[in-house]
């Protein structure tokens, strides 16, 4: 193992400059920018490491999803799956960018663009842990698959389908997550779930067109008609007001309390990095993580209506707009809420609303009493020195389908600094973190394989 | 006479091709964009049409106003006074429009572009009116002036400084206003009043950047701020929650209670061209003209948070930003309600957000028993056979600066067809109602100048 963590902490300039390679390929997903050239070039990457690489397709307007594999010989019988993704967040307001987000400009620890972190840092360190152990041993000591989808800053709405469609090809017995977050103790966090995710928007119309306000007096405003629509979505805590939101939600098992109050928090540096003085609903302490790992959200991403830019403009919109994400928690079924939603707005009289929905994703979380939970955590404190144990991620990801379909548990655990300003301007990966991180990996495939 | 209607009724094919170079030169005062080149080219076009000009100017930053000024022979103790403006609405949104908004498209009866009604039509049947008269019988019936300004769109901030400053040179025994309206059965409308208007933005801030919408179980969103800020401003029916938001109303007078009951209005052929079913509190008949004359609002003029591009991006926006703009009724003073708002919002739990005040315009009337009104009327039965009576405008303009100062009084009287989409896509200009206009003030000039 000495030399493969000697031959990682010798490539890293390798890794870097591979990762910028990917940075300079735009791959928005949610504007279809440069798709399909990442793909490809994240199948020359992986192939460029040694690991066989296919691209895999479902149908001709969806993402395709970059598949790639190794076989150990001396250990064929025990597979450890990566998932990743190759897409990122656009990149908008540009004008807030230092660098342009597609630059990758690198400046001291740290490599700046538009998905350094999330998710082509972390998806690096797992192709270069991979190419350490083969260029070392010219073996690895499990097999290994990579699952890199394009689809993820968009709710993988396909990533189900390609699971079940590739169920006996992607077969595994562990799953490495696509990211891990590291706090401002360098400690990785080990984190064992993610929470789910509904994306809706609401559309209030009312005249044909923007006309003069002055007609204010007779003509309804569809922002205000959607002001008063989501002011009774939740309440100024926090609370979502919808009957039934919370019905089929459990409370936090024994075990899970224990590991939340385990979990350390720094609320002090928490609120400086964000220039913030309170936490919704005034949280403090063991309520605030617990809200991290549990807590359901109505929130508002997106409000636009009528005359946005400068100066004053004296207009009745025609049309009002808002895109609202909300945080599931175990137990809450998107499909459900959905209809939930819906019956809300047409009690409450807002029958008339447009409700498009984007895609609804259910939360997910790994037992902690799973071998592989212990395998991770060991690998993580040897390489960081330290780590924590999370129940579940305030974020969301398809682990849903993953435990589902492989019947594998999750584990995520990697590179990305919590304050690497992650879906921001001026997201960053920290070099130090892509180097922990290789060697991390390199562990764990050590680890899992003797098991 | 005869022989001036003549001249002017043959001249028409020049007004619509002089309104056109008008309509070409974009001027919208919010972006500051061509208002020097607007103002040189109004100065032009009132020399060419034989009228005298200056630009006159309170200081380098401030729109320049264009004066114009003629005296009678035959009667120079009588001056009339026109208020127009040369500068225009934004543009936006470009993708409604069917022709580009500043390439003054001449399409049957109707001149299309931005500012081809609101206010450039307007201002070339003034110009063109005395054109007639000095080219028929090389005198006008009494002394004109011409005061064109370049900011009413932004809610004229300097005009009242304009009125103060050259006091003298504005002196007038009677003013035409900027526009007037034509019904949907080419009836024109013989306008008393304007109501005043107040413009704000208020801008919510919490985390000091846009940051991933996992983190809204912590962090506050400015959104939602916002929302439930606005929200405490106005009831469903439209009714300001403000404390003593009404206080110095007074109600309507016996007088125009009358003018409001005789004055027509055709609510389908209204709801049928906005395409709505019903109106603000559903108000019908009386009630909705009542409100069109003395309705005070509270308007979102434009609503922006977040991310407002295509698909889906789970983001917790740093800030937000609401544009409103408060129509007020006599007696309502600006100053006055801005103070009450802040206290509102403080009062509210809302004391943290930035208010930044645009402007503030008190509402004016002009009394119905004025002989200057008879006259006005008179022509305008004239030359289209019928008109209106109207006590005040739904709108806003600066007529309170004008009443104070120059102690006449103002009337509206114009060419701008009622749905002719002011402020919104495809505004046009109807030529017959152009050419009616234009008449209409040469007779004006006639019967003014007679008394």
């Amino acid at each position: 193992m000495k030399k493969i963590l000697k031959y990682a902490d010798s490539n890293m300039n390798r890794l870097v400059s591979e990762l910028q390679t990917l940075i300079r390929q735009p791959s928005v997903s949610a504007k279809n920018e440069g798709i399909e050239e990442c793909a490809k070039l994240v199948k020359k990457t992986l192939e460029k490491s040694g690991i066989k690489s296919q691209i895999l397709r479902l149908g001709k307007n969806i993402p395709p999803l970059v598949y790639g594999e190794l076989h150990s010989k001396k250990n064929p019988k025990k597979t450890l799956l990566f998932y990743n993704h190759y897409d990122v967040q656009p990149a908008e307001p540009f004008n807030l960018w230092d660098y342009p987000p597609f630059s990758a400009k690198v400046k001291g620890n740290k490599v700046f663009g538009r998905g350094s972190a999330d998710d082509k840092g972390e998806l690096i360190t797992r192709i270069k842990a991979v190419q350490a152990h083969l260029k070392v041993n010219g073996d690895i000591p499990c097999n290994i698959k990579f699952v890199i989808e394009g689809e993820e800053e968009v709710g993988s709405p396909n990533i189900g389908k390609y699971l079940r469609k590739y169920k006996k090809k992607f077969s595994c017995d562990g799953v490495i997550w696509e990211f891990g977050y590291v706090d401002s103790k360098n400690r990785p966090i080990v984190g064992l779930g993610m929470k789910g995710l509904l994306f809706v928007e609401l559309i209030a119309k009312e005249s044909k067109i923007d006309v003069h306000s002055s007609l204010a007096v007779l003509i309804k405003n569809p922002a205000w008609r959607l002001v008063d629509a989501v002011k009774t979505l939740r309440n100024s805590q926090g609370r979502i007001l919808i009957k039934d939101w919370y019905k089929e939600v459990t409370p936090l098992t024994k075990t899970d309390l224990k590991i939340i109050k385990q979990e350390p928090f720094d609320e002090l540096v928490f609120k400086k990095e964000f220039k913030i003085k309170n936490f919704v609903g005034n949280k403090k302490g063991l309520e605030a993580k617990k809200a991290l790992v549990a807590g359901a959200t109505c929130n508002i991403a997106g409000f636009v209506s009528g005359y946005i830019g400068e100066g004053a403009k004296t207009v009745l919109p025609g049309e009002a707009l808002v895109k609202i994400d909300f945080r599931l928690v175990p137990e809450m079924d998107p499909k459900k809420q959905v209809q939930r939603l819906k019956k809300h707005l047409k009690v409450n009289g807002f029958g008339d609303l447009q409700i498009k929905v984007y895609h609804g994703e259910a939360a997910a979380r790994t037992d902690p009493s799973e071998p592989f939970v212990s395998q991770v955590r060991q690998a993580a404190n040897e390489s960081y020195g330290k780590s924590i144990l999370n129940v579940s991620n305030a974020g969301t990801g398809p682990m849903h389908s993953f435990v589902q379909v492989l019947k594998a548990p999750c584990i995520s655990i990697g590179s990305t600094y919590m304050f690497s300003r992650i879906h921001s301007p001026n997201e960053f990966a920290r070099i130090d973190l892509l180097k922990k991180t290789t060697k991390c990996i390199c562990l764990i495939l050590d680890k899992f394989g003797k098991t």
